[in-house]
Order: structure tokens, then sequence, then C-alpha cells
């Protein structure tokens, strides 16, 4: 990064928020004059590694493992080193029209007081989390971890969000195959299970740092408290929602084959009825074509109607037969 | 909630329970003059979050969380805040009818004396509580514990009934599937399956809990008692039994899948034996058809009867054959 | 129970073993004058809850959990409440001529020297038990833990009967399977997956009951002994063959499906080479019907047989090449 | 045994091997001169019960579980009584011809210093440990547990061979499989399925011990030993392989399913085509079969010749289309 | 190993790296000869047992298991024997013309300060590192770590890249099967799952490794270094991508499967389509071919250019209805 590009970042005091922009100097000028209790954050979005390991060090924080900031798909995991600890999630929104699974990547750095979030792609959580902050002064008051908790809840939250819609796609497709039309569903179903799959990556990872934090087993008091255990119960949950979901779809693939083969079996059934109705008077009429002198019927004046009243007789016969049986 | 929402609380003491309703003021005045030796149990029924807040306070009860409480669609958990146990049940019932599983949703919070139920559609497992601490002095002797005994239990016992019910349903698809009459089941099996898998995900969170009430690993004495241990014997129980039955479920679909395949198989082999047995006489009928001037026969007085003849007991013939291979 | 009832006990001393029935007077009279070194062994058969209770409290043994001893369908499960054991267990054994797994509820309290056994359906392993008692002096010796150890031998020995019967009929339908004869055996592969699975369920709960014992990590030194480390690996060596043997159903299945499509495939190509065979014929003789005056070999004198040998010998032709593709 | 059967011994020192043979009274002198720095390994072959454990004691060693020696079919299992460590290992090796996993029981008892080694079926680990034995001073001086890990390393090496062979021919299966020639081979690929089961039964259970063994956790130094780690290391490794190659056999059987499925399509293909090859002139034979005063060409010279050249070029295009569009 | 061959090594001293190649008795120099803050890096290609335990000896490392170090297709593993760490590791590259994963083997022994690598096979990622080493002067600092560090990340990240490299090979699969256009899929699919299984074979044992890692239960400080952690990192990585793709994969055959059954449906219903339409005007032929003498139209003018028309207006027809319908 240029000295001269713009930071946008936080001074966060007792009283209220300062939203502030500068280069990496005026960020200096703000950790100095921060008030004792006040907080700092720093957002960086899609900075190279040199830019965060700067800022990291003027923030006082641990630069150990630094390039895993600027490295695209990162697992989603939580590590503490020294007194930093370092959550990495994926940002994870889902596309209705597509039915697609988009993810981002979002770091966050703290010790408690300095915060520096680093987001590539994706959407951005730390507008929502800004407001919170200026308004509400329990929130200023827990700084760092607040704005962590804001960060995680609002991504957490959009899990939510894409898990149920993922849900209802499942369900649509439910319907769809379990219809009265017959629809091919193949490619339909295996998308969303790929989706499904993209998903699951994102969120498995975070499942065992979820039940530490409901165990209660981890290492810094402020992971324990309430806001932290909604953000890890509502990991669970969509972990659970998405494994079941899982389960459906690949219930479904199965009972669309089984579907499928019995379309097959259906149209086998009502092409041979047909072809059943269609070989009587093909028969009949290549009896009626022997050349036989005596072949009786043949000189009647009521011989060919005769015959062929005989032929569609039978046909209908067989007509109705086939629709009894359900093979028409 | 306003003032005047009236909400129906219980006061037992050790000689009796006095039923009441009234609103918070009410309530609060009920706190004041509990005896000693007594306690009090107040019941929610789809309330908003600020009314459990209040309520919980005025029971001294933690509020950590309780905005979870007011959220649908919580996921089963058991909770300890301070000197407060949080316990998310989800009431499920099996409606035999649509084959259908319907879940509620139930919170109890607790700290031994002061007890706050909070239920959200779903049938009401209080009644049968209120009727046994009234009728039952030494249930009311277990103060809170009692209460939470006895609400669990009787969810509990209705994820039996529903299990078994299940159970039956899957039992009688079984036996349709492998009747003598040919049904296509694939929507009905899938149906099942699906149920069955909202079942797993209402049970399946609550069996580490009940894996360590039985392993008597957890911290609250009261839980250790053998009522608890009953119904974590029932969740482990009902969760086997869910396991088990979607097993079976599973194959139950493979068999069926596999049934298709023979059924087309057997049905394309029926119709080409009567393709078969047509296509003779068919062929026949064609050489006599043929305008040579010497085919014998032709001229013959017996000719005709004699060819019609043989092409009768041809097809009697090839009949007899394809019924006995079984291809008819 | 009415204070009527017969119930069967036995009183055993160092020296040998005493058989007695009576109502629950005598039994309280044989527990006073029960020798120090003997101990006491009541046996019920589909006794109420209340009967048990009684009896528990007459032995000096715990009653917590007791209506769990009259539920059908219990868990198989080890627990201990205060001085007393208590091992619900399920009999079991595989009746050969309808391939079904039968099951039956057996309870054993025990604190050592106290035993009281009840048994709901199945088989008795009772017997053979008391057998062992009067003719062993060190079996006697082990008091209580002996007769536990009897009988959880005794019903762990049948699941070994069980499971072996149970993979002898899975290996004969394995045979028939692949045998050269065409069979359809979906439904009784489905049937013994079932019962397997009913099996599964007997056994797996038993399980982590049975790695404790072999880890040492049981509560009482006495189920350290070698009888019940027997007993344990029966346990496990019982759910090793179970789970291989299901994954093997499984497997037959699979394969069984496959040999389904390949039945129709051989079926198909079957009926299509008569079809084609005979539809030659049928085309020539369409050609020498046409109506042409100037179709030569019409009215040649060896036209007509010609033209039959011609069909037929093509007919032959298409026979041979059938035949030696594969296709009949 | 009777006293005049003849049991195999080995007596080590320091400077050698004696081998010896003779009834238990020989034995018993073998263990009352045994010198101070050398130790008794006895090997049984097929021994009831009994003997074992009249050898057991006069060797020292503990005789709980004794019975377990005779059974047949053992577990694979490790233990440690009093100051005996009991080894049940079975031997496995794998008849190339016949595809077939072949086991055996192998159980060792030892304390260290006396070795007794049992025997049912299968094949003998226990000459090429005699021989390294008396070749090597080392081996001499590890006493037991170098008999004990002699025997071990040559069970699993043995192991390690079966499982490669079993690879090698799950790869020939796949070639077969994914081979030009169209081949049904749903039997081989079950066959080997089951082959692979069985092998997994017997190296499963010994997982947990090996795992055991590399972390350290094992409770007698010896077990630490680089030797010791050599042979857990190739249980874990047999067991990687296996389990990769049985997923390997399950996705062999998917794949060859859907082989058959697409053979089934293209010979129906091939057989329509032909079909409507034929179907063709057999239909404008039909038309100039027709009785028609009128029906044009019929009286013309060349009518025939020109309708059966028509003929003939509509059906050569309709092969140089199917032939074309892959269907035949 | 000759005492004349030559094997390559580096002397590394804080000011810089000095290459050096000779025997053994070059190599005891360097030893002897080694600068107290430096160390010192072997480097054998292909070796022998021998010439392992000698190299192992002079530099003061345990030689336990070092036949290991010269068996092929090791299993990966990390173990520590007294001062020595033993790191089992496998090169894997993805070969993307062939569509294979091909393996080498690689073991590095170090104290920290003695570092010996063993290559058999596969790349060499050695030269990358002695690069790293000779200008990076804190990797020098870090001496043995900072080899064996270097080591595994250039192997770790070769898993990355293979596994992206399969990840594409996946996703072009994915297209073609649910392409439009028709292609029979199943070896592809299934070589990729094989490949797929070989790579898992390798990641998956070094995922407990990787887990203690990141959770700082190493028993070595060094290993808890950033670096470390990031190998970690890329481990668990490349194993959560590898089995998300596999699982894909799985489906994709799943899918290609069903497609297959529904292939078989579309052309068996073209098939029949095409035979009813041409059954139509042979059925008609053969009504006007027969014999009557008084079948209306036979001496009309325009009787057989009417039938005509009517066969090829019923044909039209039913082409247009087969094409609504989709059969066409
Ligand atoms: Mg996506
Ligand atoms: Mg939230
Ligand atoms: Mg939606
Ligand atoms: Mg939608
Ligand atoms: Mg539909
Ligand atoms: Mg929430
Ligand atoms: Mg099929
Ligand atoms: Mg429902
Ligand atoms: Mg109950
Ligand atoms: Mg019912
Ligand atoms: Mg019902
Ligand atoms: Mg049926
Ligand atoms: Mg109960
Ligand atoms: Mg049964
Ligand atoms: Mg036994
Ligand atoms: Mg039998
Ligand atoms: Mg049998
Ligand atoms: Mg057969
Ligand atoms: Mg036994
Ligand atoms: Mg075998
Ligand atoms: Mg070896
Ligand atoms: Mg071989
Ligand atoms: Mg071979
Ligand atoms: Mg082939
Ligand atoms: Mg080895
Ligand atoms: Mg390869
Ligand atoms: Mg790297
Ligand atoms: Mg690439
Ligand atoms: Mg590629
Ligand atoms: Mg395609
Ligand atoms: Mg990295």
């Amino acid at each position: 990064m240029g000295r001269r590009d713009r930071i946008p970042y936080s001074v966060v005091g007792p009283d209220g928020l300062d939203e502030g922009e500068g280069g990496l100097d005026d960020l200096r000028r703000a950790t100095e004059t921060l008030p004792g209790a006040g907080f700092l954050w720093v957002r960086l979005n899609d900075p190279d590694g040199s830019t965060v390991a700067e800022a990291l060090e003027l923030l006082g924080l641990s630069t150990d493992g630094v390039e895993a900031a600027v490295e695209p798909h990162r697992r989603p995991s939580v590590e503490i080193q020294g007194n930093t600890w370092r959550f990495v999630f994926k940002t994870l929104w889902y596309v209705e029209d597509t039915r697609q699974v988009e993810t981002g990547d979002f770091v966050c750095y703290t010790d408690g007081r300095m915060v520096l979030t680093v987001r590539h792609g994706g959407s951005d959580p730390t507008g929502a989390v800004v407001n919170r902050i200026s308004s509400d002064e329990e929130v200023r008051a827990e700084a760092g971890w607040g704005v962590l908790y804001g960060l995680l809840d609002n991504i957490v939250d959009r899990y939510q969000v894409a898990v149920e819609d993922f849900e209802d796609d499942v369900q649509d497709l439910e319907k769809e195959v379990f219809s009265e039309e017959r629809t091919e569903l193949i490619a339909p179903i295996y998308m969303l299970m790929r989706e499904g799959l993209e998903f699951t990556s994102v969120v498995r990872p975070l499942v065992p740092f979820a039940r530490q934090v409901i165990r209660g087993n981890v290492r810094v008091d402020e992971l324990a408290r309430p806001g932290f255990r909604d953000v890890a119960e509502h990991i669970l949950r969509v972990s659970t929602t998405l494994d079941s979901t899982m389960s459906l779809l690949q219930a479904v693939l199965q009972a669309h084959n089984s579907q499928i083969s019995l379309w097959q079996n259906n149209d086998m059934r009502k092409i041979s009825a047909w072809a059943g109705i269609i070989a009587v008077p093909t028969a009949v009429a290549g009896v009626y074509g022997m050349n036989f002198t005596n072949l009786p019927g043949l000189h009647w004046a009521f011989g060919y109607p005769l015959v062929l009243a005989v032929m569609v007789v039978i046909c209908l016969f067989m007509y109705r037969g086939f629709k009894r049986s359900g093979w028409l």
C-alpha cells in the first residue's frame, strides 16, 4: 500500500464514535491519542500482505501468520497468537435466482482493544456493526469484543438466511419431483447438492469452535458471554439444518431415480398396448389377404364390412382392457 | 406485553397449589409473599421478548440469551447461566392421518425454586404437570426440579408415542411394498423419510445431554435423580429406534427400486410373449398371401381351414410354452 | 401382586442351594434367616411394578427407577444406583424356520449379595444358572456376582448362536443369489436386513459397557473378573460379526439389483432376436404378395418352394448368428 | 492331553537355543533347570483347554480366560492379566487362485520370560522366529518380548502381503470392468467385497492397539520399542489400504451397474435400428400388395425392380443414418 | 553404499551456506568442524538401509526404525525417538494430461541441529529450501526446524496445487455430464474417484498431526511456530477440499446413472414413436390387401391415391402428436 491510500477506521470512546479515514501515519496518530477507555477499529479492503503486517504492528497485534490474511480461500478457523485472537470466517450468501452459494473472506484480529478487520470479496458486514456501536453505549463498553461479536453475529445471521433459502429451494424441488407432472430434474437436484456441499465446507470447520464456546471451554472470558453463545448456537443450528437438508436431497435423488425407472416402465407398457392393438387388425387383414380359392366370406356381400367391424370391435375391447389394467 | 395481559402462574407450598392469573404486578406480589418452603411457576404462551425478560428479572433468573426464547425454530439445547438452567426442547407429535411430524417450541428456565416456562405453538405439556403437582406431595417437595422433570417427562413420553406411530407406519408401508399387489410407493416412502429426518433433527441434539445425565456428568445434583435418568433413557431409546427405523426406510426404498426394475422386466416379457404369439399367424398369412401361381394348397377344398388350424395350434403351443417359462 | 402369588427363589449357602417358592412373607423370612456367607436370589416372571418395588425394598436394594423394570421394550443398559447394580438386557434368539429375530426382556438387580431378576417374555436364562450354582462350589462363592455372570453369559452365548444362524442364512441367500438359477430375492434380502437391524438395536447399546469392562474402567472390582471380560468379549464379537454381516447383506442387495438389470437386458435381447428372425420371412412374403404383373418367379414351377427355402435358410443363419453372439 | 503327547518347546539361553519336545513332565523339568538369563517358549498345536491350563500353570502364567484360547473364531485382542500378556491374533493369507481370504487362530501368552503360544489352524509363524532366535543374539537378549515381536511381525507382514495381493486382484477386476470387452462381473466384484469384509474384520480390532503403541500409551515399556512400533505401523498401513480398496470396490460396483444400464440402452438401440430398417420394405410391400385396380406401376415392365430398388435404397440410407448416429 | 558414493550436504553457519558433496568420511569431517551456531543437512537419494543407519549414527540421531526409511509405500506419520523427530511424508503431484495422482516418499530426521533427509522417487522438495536457506538469514537462524518447515511447506503447497487441479478436473467432468451433449462418462468418473482415493490415503494420516499442531498439543516448542501452523492449516484445508470433492464425484456418478436411465427411456420412446407411425400404413395396406370381392374403393379411379393420402395424413398427424408430447 502506498502511504497515500486511505484506510477507513473508527476511534471509539465511552461517549461515541469518530469515523476517520487516512494513511498509516494518520492511523499512528490515532493510536497515540486513543483515550484510555476507548478502542480503535481499522478496516482494510482487499489489502496486500505488507499493509496488513504494518497495520498489525502499528496496533500492537501479533503479525504471526499474517500472510494467511491475504491468501484467498482460507479455511474458517479461530486461533490465538500471544494476546491476539484471529478469526477467519467466510461471508456467505445464497443467490436465489441462480441457486448459487457465494462466498467471501473475512478476517478479524483483536486483542480486545485494538481491532483490525480484513475483507476480501463478498458482502461487507462492517456497516451494520459501525451503526450499532455508534448508537449503543453498551456495545461500546464491550470494546473489541463487542465489535467481534457484532461481526460474527452479522455473518452468522446471514448463514441462517442462506440456509433457509437453501431449504426453501430444496422443498420447491421436492414438490416438483413429486408433482403430477413429469419433469426430469437430475441436474437441478445435483446442482443444489453441489451448493450444499460448498455451504457445508464453510460451516463445518466452525462447529468445533461453536461446541467449545457452548461448553465454556474457551480460553478468554469474553467469549463466554451470552452473545458469543448465541453465535455458537446459530452455527450449530445452521450446521444441523444443512446436514438434514443434504440428507433430504440425497433421498430426493434416490426417489427421482426410481421415478425415472417407473416412467420407463409406464411408457413401455403404453407403447406396447398400442402396438398390440394395431397388431390384431394387421394379422386379421393378413389372413383375409391369403390367396386361398375357398376362403369363406370373401365373396359375400357383407364379408368385408363384417370383418372390418370385427377388427374394430377387437381393438375396442383391447383398448378397454388396457385402460382397466392401467397400461393405457 | 401490556400490563393488563393476564399470565397464568402457580404458587406452590408444601400443602398444595394455588392457581393464579394476573399481570406482572400480581406476579411481583406473588414472588414477595412466596412462603419459604414453596416455589413459583409462571407460564407464558407466545410472549414477546420483553415480557420474557421482565418475567425473568422479576423471578431473579438470568436474562442472558433471553432473545433466544422468542426466536422460532430453536435448536434443542440445555444450558446453565449463573444460577439459571435453560432447557430448550421441542414438543413433537405425529399426525397419523397425514403421516406428518409436527413440532412446537418449549423453553423452561429454573433455578430450582422459580420456574418460567415459555411455549410457542405445539401442544401444551403444562396441564398434566399442574395436576401432578397439586395431587402429589412428593413432587411438590422437589420444587422447581419436580416441575422440570414433569415437563421433560411429558414431552419425551410424546416422542416415544410419536416414534412408535412412525414405526407403525413404516411397517405398514413395508407390508404394502412386499404385498402381492403391485403398487408404486416412491412418494410415500420418501415422505416418511422426510418426516423421519425432521424427527431426528429434534431428537439428536438431545442425545449428548442424555448421555451426560446417564453417566452422572451433569453439574447439578438434582439432574442425577432417577426421574431425569428415566427421561434420558427415553431420549436414547427414541433416538435408537429412530435411527433403526430410518435405516429400515432406506432399505425399503432400495428394495422398492429393485422391484420397479423387476416389474419392468416382467411386463416386457409379457408384452413380448404376446407380440411373438401374434407375429406367427401374421407371418404365415403373409406366406399364403404371396402371389405364386403354384403355391400348394391354395386351391384345395380344406386348404384355408387347415392353415387356419395350424396357425391356431402354433399360437396355443406358444402360449403354453410361455406360461410354463413364466413369461405369461 | 396378591400376597398369595408364589414367587420362586433360591437361598444359597456355602454348602448348597435351597429352592423355595412363596409369597412376600415367606421371602421376608428367608432374608431374615439368610446365613452370613450365603446369598438370596429371587426370580419374578412378568410382575407388575408394585411387586418389583416391594421385593426390592425387602431385599434392601434401591427402588429408584423401578417402573423401568415393568416397561416393555427397554433399551439395554447398565446402571448403578447406590449399592445396587441394574442390568437391563434383552434375551434374543433366532427362529431359523421363519428367519425371525425374537426378543424378550430381562432385568437383574444386585448388590452382590441379594439378587432380584425380572423376566418379561422370551426364553428363561435362569434354569441353567440355578443348576450351575447347585453343582459348582466356586460359583456359589462368587455370590451375587456369580449369578449375574451366569445370567449374562447365558444370554450373550445365545446372541452368539443367533448371530451364527443369521450369518448362515445370509450365506444361504448369497448362494441363491449367485446360483445358476434365476430367482427374484428382493423380499428375502430385505427381510434379513430387517431382522439384522432388530438384532443390532439389541447389541449395539451394550458395546460401550463391553468396552469399559475390557479396559477395566468399571467401578466395581467384581466386574473386572475374567468371567465378565469373557461376556464383554462375546458382546464385541457378536457386534463385529453383525456389522460385517449387515455390510454383506447391503452388498448382496446391490449385486442383486445389478443382476435384475442384467436379466432384463438378456431377456430383451432374446426377445429381439426372435422378433428379428420372424420379421425377415414376413418381409419377404410381403414382397411376393405385391400385385405386380411382372414379378419374376411367381409363375415358375419352383418359385414358391425356392422362396420358402430362402426364407428358412435366412432364418437359420440368423439363428446361428444370434446363438454365436450370445443373444440367444 | 494325554501325558504322552509330545509338545515342542525351546529353552533359550544367552548362548543359543535348545529345541526340545516332550510331555508336561519334561516341560516341568525344563522350567526348573532354566538358566537365570534364559527363557522358555512352549508351542501348542490345536490343544484342548485343559492342556493349555496345565501348561500356563506350569509356566507361572495367569490361567484367567484360558477357555478363550481353545474357542474357535476368536476376535483379535490384546489383554493383560496380572503379569501375563495375552495376544490373540488371527493369521491370515490370501489364496490368489480362488481369491479367498483364509484365516487361522494364534494366541501368545507371555510374562516376558515364559512364552506359551497356541495355534489353531492356519499357517505357522513360529518356524521363522525359532530360526531368528537361534541365529541372532540380540533377539535372544529380548527374551519373551523378542519372541512376541517376531511372531507379530511375521503375522502382520503376511497381512501386508495379503492386502497387496487383494489390491492386485481389485485392480485386475477394475481393468476387466473398464476394458473394451463387455463382460458381466457382478459376482466377481461381490466375491472380492466379501473377502475384503472378512479381512477387515480381522484387522480392524487391532487398530486401537496399534494406535496406543504408536502414541506410547501402552502399560509395559517393552511394547514401546521400535519393533513394536513397526508392527503397529504395519497394522495401520494395512488397515488404511484395506479401507481404500474397499471404497474402490464399492465404486467399481456402482460403475459396473451403470455400465449394465448402458449396455441395455445400446442393445435396445441396435435392435430398434434393425427393426426400423426391416419395417420399411414390409410397409412398402404392403402398399403394393393392396388390391386396387388402378394402382400405378403394377403393370409396368420395370415396376417391380424399381420398387425393389427403392426399398433397398431406403434401407441403405437408414443403415447409413443409424451408423452415423451411433445406433448401429 | 560404497565409501566412494558422493552424498550432497550443506554446512550452514550464521553467515551463509556451504554446499558440499562427499563420502561418509567427508561427512564425518564436516560434523566435527561444524561451527557452534551452525547446522548440517545431509540429503540422501534412494539410499539403502545401511547408508541411512551409518549417516544417522554419524549425525548422532536415533537409528531406531531405520529400516522404515528404505521401505517403499510408507504411511505418512510423525514420530519422536529420543532426541530425534522422524517425519514421513509423501510427495504428491497431479498429472493433468493423464488425470493421475503420482506419489513419492520423503523422510526427514532431525534433532533441530542435524538434519537427514531421504528421498525415494517423486519430485525433489530440497532445491527450493536450499535456496531459501542461502538467501534468508532468519531461516538460517531456525536451524533444523527451518529446514523441516521449508520442506513440509514445499510438499504441502504441492498438495494444494494438486487438489486444485483435481477439483478443476472434477468440475470439467461435471460440466460434461450436464452438458447438452450426451456422452457416456462412467469410466472417467470412476478414474477420478480412484485418484481421489489415492490422494486421500496420502493426506488423511496427516490430519491428526495437523490438528495437534493447531491445538498446540505438540511436544516440542518449535512446532508451535506460525510456520508449522500454516503447514497444518494447509493440510486441513487440502483434506476438507478433498472430502468435499469426493462427495461431489459420488453425486456426479449417481446423477450420471440416472441420466443413463433417462436416455434409455427417451430412446425407447423415440423408437416406439417411429414404429407406431410405420405400423399404421402397414395395417391399412393390409386391409386393402384383403381379397374381398366387394371391398369398396378398390375399383374406383381415385381409390388408391385416396388411401395413400389417408395413410400419409395419419402418419403426419401422428408425427405432430409425438413431436408435441416430446416423444420425438
Ligand atoms: Mg457456488
Ligand atoms: Mg444472531
Ligand atoms: Mg426464501
Ligand atoms: Mg427459492
Ligand atoms: Mg413430478
Ligand atoms: Mg440469536
Ligand atoms: Mg434400470
Ligand atoms: Mg412435517
Ligand atoms: Mg416417562
Ligand atoms: Mg399407532
Ligand atoms: Mg398408521
Ligand atoms: Mg407390492
Ligand atoms: Mg419411563
Ligand atoms: Mg423380528
Ligand atoms: Mg460365554
Ligand atoms: Mg444354523
Ligand atoms: Mg438357515
Ligand atoms: Mg441366481
Ligand atoms: Mg467364552
Ligand atoms: Mg474366505
Ligand atoms: Mg514387519
Ligand atoms: Mg500378487
Ligand atoms: Mg491376482
Ligand atoms: Mg469391460
Ligand atoms: Mg517394517
Ligand atoms: Mg495414480
Ligand atoms: Mg505454504
Ligand atoms: Mg489446473
Ligand atoms: Mg484439467
Ligand atoms: Mg451431457
Ligand atoms: Mg500459507
